[in-house]
């Protein structure tokens, strides 16, 4: 069994709404360390498998076909083995 | 400066309608591998500052203040110190 831990982010040439608006509220309550905010998804993904590289396949498959919007996001991942 | 790297998921103990969704979804697309989809927020904040301890403290307060719903949902963080 393996844990693939999936992060989707805009691409940096695409503005980031949700980010700013965080910024914005964090300034606003005082939290002035805050210089700039990068909001996305995280995804935990449980997978059966028996070898690292065709999970490895899998997770690079299904994330660009569904996770992310390919025009708008990029994707980066981390996979770990699990007894569970 | 300071890079904290935010995940947010729901507590374990709720419904998590998104995560069933998207693994609906990959089921549906034959990705026979999947187990089980958690998904939550991701958030990249960069923060000035000098010592880890103070950032660090920054980061939780702002977390539990405006990132999270301490009802529903969980946090934890990761914070590297970046040259930018």
């Amino acid at each position: 069994m393996f844990l693939a831990k999936i992060y989707v982010t805009y691409k940096p040439s695409i503005l980031d709404p949700k980010g700013e608006t965080v910024k914005d509220a964090l300034q606003r309550m005082d939290f002035n360390g805050v210089q700039d905010v990068v909001m996305g998804k995280y995804f935990e993904i449980k997978l059966a498998g028996t070898d690292l590289a065709s999970v490895e396949q899998e997770v690079q498959a299904f994330s660009e076909k569904l996770l992310i919007n390919v025009n708008m996001e990029v994707f980066r991942y981390e996979i770990e083995a699990i007894t569970e």
